[in-house]
C-alpha cells in the first residue's frame, strides 16, 4: 500500500450530503483504492457544532480532524479537494470561491449554487485555473444522469429531456394518486416522514426541480438558460378530483420538468402534466426520480433512480471525488465538466405548441356542450377525447376536452372566452406529454 | 479549424453498426469536433464488395475509401482508431489481434467476443501496450450503462444487477403478453420485421443475453465468470396459458438476466422470470432493454433504452471514440475499461434461493390438492399464493403456487416428488423477481 497515491479530502459541512459521503469514502476505501490505485481519505470536516457532530456520527474515524472554521480546511495544504457539502448559495459560495483560490478541486452538490451565475462564474474560474469542478449529485441524487449526458451522449444530438427530479412531490402526488388523498394531507404526512421541509415551498412550488432543469439543459444541449426565464409552476393546485379524471382517461399527474431544443430555439418548463400511463415516466413512484432523453441517433432512454437520501447522493458526490483523482494522478484536471457549448434563442410563446387536457364544470342545462365545443373550433384546435358527465350534485355537468397539439397563442384564446363565458367554468388545464415510442 | 487535432478512424465492416457509425460521424461532426476540440474523420472502410456498399449507401462521403483488404486499414499508419463491427469471434478477432499489434485503438460492439476468453485476452494485451480497447455497444445497444456502472457507480458496492438485453426475446414476450399469441406466431412475424434472425436460436434460447450477463458481470462486481458456467433457459417453452396464468396473479414474465455478488460468491443466470407488475422492469416493452441495478448505496436504479438499432448501437460506439480520442489527447491511453476487479467463487446450487412459480395440472377429484399442498410441506416451502380452477375440459384441474424464498434443493425435492406422482403433472415453472423498492 505504500506506493499508493494519497489524495486528502476537505468536507464542509456533515449533515445529509456530508455524512454520506463520508460513511461512503470509510466502507468502500478498499474497493476505491482497488479500483484506481489511490487512496482516498477524509481528513478534517468543518461543523458548526464539533460536539453534536461527533454524537450524531459516532462512527466517524478518529483521524478526522472537525474543525468549526471553513479556514482550516481550505488553507490546509494537504488537501487536494474540498467538497462543499452545506447547500445555499451565499456562504457556501464564498467558500468555495476561497477554496479555488487556494488551488483545490471542488466538489458540491448544491443544484441552488451551479443553477445561477454566481455558480456558472465559480466554475470558469476553476477551468481557467485548470481546477476540477464537478456536481454529479446536484441533478437527480444517485443517478448518474450528468455523467451519461457529458460522455457517452455527447456523441449524440439530443432534443429533448424531461424528468421527474424533485423527489418530495413526487412522493405527493403518488400518494395523492394511489390513495385518493389531498395534497395538505400528504404534504403533513411527507413532513412527518423527513421527506418535505418545514417550509416546503421550494419544492412544492417547482423551484427546485427548475433548477435542475437549467443543470439539465446545460448539459443535455449545452445552451445556458436563465432560472428566471423558466415558466414554473407547482402542485398546491392539484386536486384529487384532476387526479381522479387524469387517471380515468389513462394518465397519470407527474410535476415534470422539461426542456428541448428545435432549430437553434430552446424552451423549458416545470409544471403539473398528465404523462400517459404506458410511458416510462408515469411509473416513477414515490420519492424515486427518472430523466426521459430523446436524441437524433439513441431515441428514447430513461434513467431510473433515488434521487436523494444520504448514501445515493454520498455515492455521487464521491464518484466526483474518483473521477477527480484520476485526473490528478493524469495530469487532466481542468476540463470543464459541461464540455459542449452552443447559442440558442429563447422560444417564443406563441411557438410553444402541447396537448392540452381542460376541466370543465358548467350548469347542466342543454347547449352548453356545442358551446364549449365551439370555443375550441373557433380556435382551430382539434379534439383528441371528450368525456362529459354529471356532476355529483346533478346540477352541474363536468366536461373534459383532451387537444390535439395546439400553440400557446391558441391556449389564450380559449382561456380568454373561458372567460368570456361566465356559464364555462375552467377548473384546471394541463399539459400533456406526448406517448412514449 | 486549422489547429484541431484530427483522429482518424478505419471502420471494418459497414452493416448494421458500421453504417450506423458512418453516419452519425458525418451528421454530428460539427458538435463532435466543438465539444472535444478534436476533428474525427472516418477515412477507410473493409467491406466485402465495393459496389455493393456504395449503393447500399448513397450518403457516404466521397472522401471515405472502400477496401476489401482489412489489411488496408489495419496497416493505414494515419488511422489511430480501428472499429471492429462485423461480428463473430475468429475473423474478428484476428483483424482486432493485427490492429492492436499495429498499435491502434480499438472499439467494439462485439459481445460474442468480448465475453469470452480470446476477447479477455486481446483486452489485456491492449491495455498491457497502453491502447484503448472500448465496447459500450456491446450491452444494451444504446445504453450507456457500462459506462455507468464503470465511472460514477465505481463509488458504490453493488450487489446485483439483472436485466433485459435482448430484444428480440422482449419483443416476442410482449406481444405475447399484450396480444395472447403464442411463440411460433410471434417469431415469425419478428423474423418478417427483421427483429429476429433466421436462425433465431441464438436470441431465443438465451445465449445473447447469457453474453452480455457475463460482460455485466465484469464491469459491476469486477468478477469474471465463465460464460459456460452460467445456466441459460430460452423462451421456446413460454407459452400463452402461462403468460396468462401469471398476469392474473400480478406478473409478466420476461426473459431475464442476473448476476448477484453476496459475501464472495457470484451467481448468474438468464431464464424467462416472472416480473412483478410493480416492478420497473415490468414496463419494459417490445425491442427496448434495461439494466436494474443494485446498490448499496444507490439502492434500485433503471437504465432504460433502446438494446440495438443503426443509431442506438452506433451513437454508443461513437461515445467510445470520443473517449480514446479524448484519451490520445491527454496521453492518457491504456487505462483498462473494466477498472476493478475481484475474486469471486461460484456459488453452490444448493444457495441459490429463489421465489418459484408453480403450474400444475391434476386430475379434479378429491385429494389432489392436500397431496400437492403436502408435497410443498414435505420440502418444508412455504407457501405464499395458491390458485385453483377446473379446467377447461372439466376434467382436470390447474393448480397455481407461488412460493415464499426456497433453495435449489427444495425446489430438487417438489420437483422428484412430483415425478413420483403421476397424477400431478407440472405445466411449468418460473422463478419469480422479488418485489422492488
Amino acid at each position: 500500500m505504500a506506493n499508493l497515491k494519497q489524495i486528502n479530502i476537505g468536507l464542509l459541512g456533515l449533515g445529509t450530503v456530508g455524512g454520506g459521503v463520508a460513511k461512503i469514502m470509510h466502507d468502500h476505501a478498499q474497493k476505491m483504492s482497488d479500483t484506481e490505485g489511490i487512496q482516498y481519505q477524509v481528513t478534517k470536516i468543518f461543523v458548526r457544532d464539533i460536539e453534536k457532530s461527533k454524537a450524531k456520527h459516532p462512527g466517524l474515524p478518529e483521524s478526522i480532524q472537525l474543525t468549526t472554521d471553513f479556514n482550516d480546511v481550505i488553507n490546509d495544504p494537504s488537501i487536494d479537494i474540498v467538497v462543499e457539502a452545506m447547500g445555499g448559495t451565499t456562504f457556501a459560495a464564498d467558500c468555495i470561491e476561497s477554496a479555488l483560490r487556494a488551488g483545490k478541486h471542488i466538489v458540491t452538490a448544491n443544484k441552488d449554487l451551479v443553477a445561477i451565475k454566481r455558480g456558472l462564474d465559480l466554475i470558469q474560474y476553476a477551468h481557467d485555473h485548470q481546477l476540477d469542478f464537478l456536481y454529479e449529485a446536484a441533478v437527480a441524487g444517485g443517478i448518474p444522469i450528468l455523467n451519461s449526458l457529458r460522455t457517452p451522449l455527447a456523441s449524440d444530438k439530443l432534443f429533448s429531456v424531461s424528468g421527474i427530479v424533485n423527489g418530495t412531490t413526487n412522493y405527493i402526488l403518488t400518494k395523492m394518486v394511489e390513495q385518493g388523498r389531498g395534497f395538505d394531507e400528504v404534504l403533513a404526512e411527507a413532513q412527518a416522514l423527513g421527506l418535505a421541509e418545514a417550509d416546503p415551498s421550494g419544492d412544492v412550488d417547482g423551484l427546485d426541480a427548475a433548477r435542475k432543469i437549467v443543470i439539465l439543459t446545460k448539459m443535455a444541449f449545452g445552451v445556458t438558460v436563465d432560472l428566471n426565464e423558466i415558466p414554473v409552476k407547482g402542485i398546491r393546485h392539484v386536486t384529487a378530483r384532476d387526479i381522479q379524471v387524469a387517471s380515468s382517461l389513462g394518465y397519470v399527474i407527474k410535476l415534470i420538468g422539461r426542456a428541448n431544443l428545435v432549430d437553434g430555439t430552446v424552451y423549458a418548463e416545470v409544471a403539473p402534466t398528465l404523462v400517459p400511463k404506458t410511458h416510462p415516466l408515469s411509473t416513477v413512484r414515490n420519492e424515486m426520480n427518472a430523466v426521459f432523453t430523446e436524441g437524433a441517433a439513441t431515441g428514447e432512454m430513461m434513467f431510473y433512480g433515488p434521487g436523494a437520501g444520504e448514501l445515493p447522493t454520498g455515492a455521487m458526490v464521491v464518484s466526483d471525488i474518483m473521477a477527480i483523482g484520476q485526473h490528478i494522478h493524469t495530469e487532466t484536471t481542468g476540463q470543464p465538466f459541461a464540455n459542449y457549448s452552443q447559442d440558442a434563442t429563447w422560444k417564443k410563446a406563441e411557438d410553444i405548441k402541447s396537448v392540452g387536457f381542460f376541466h370543465f364544470e358548467t350548469e347542466d342545462k342543454q347547449g352548453q356542450f356545442i358551446k364549449l365545443v365551439q370555443i375550441f373550433d373557433d380556435a382551430k384546435v382539434s379534439l383528441d377525447k371528450v368525456f362529459q358527465e354529471p356532476s355529483s350534485d346533478d346540477k352541474t355537468a363536468k366536461i373534459v376536452v383532451v387537444t390535439h397539439e395546439m400553440s400557446q397563442a391558441q391556449l389564450q384564446q380559449i382561456n380568454q372566452a373561458t372567460q368570456d363565458n361566465p356559464e364555462l367554468n375552467l377548473i384546471s388545464y394541463y399539459s400533456v406529454l406526448p406517448e412514449a415510442k
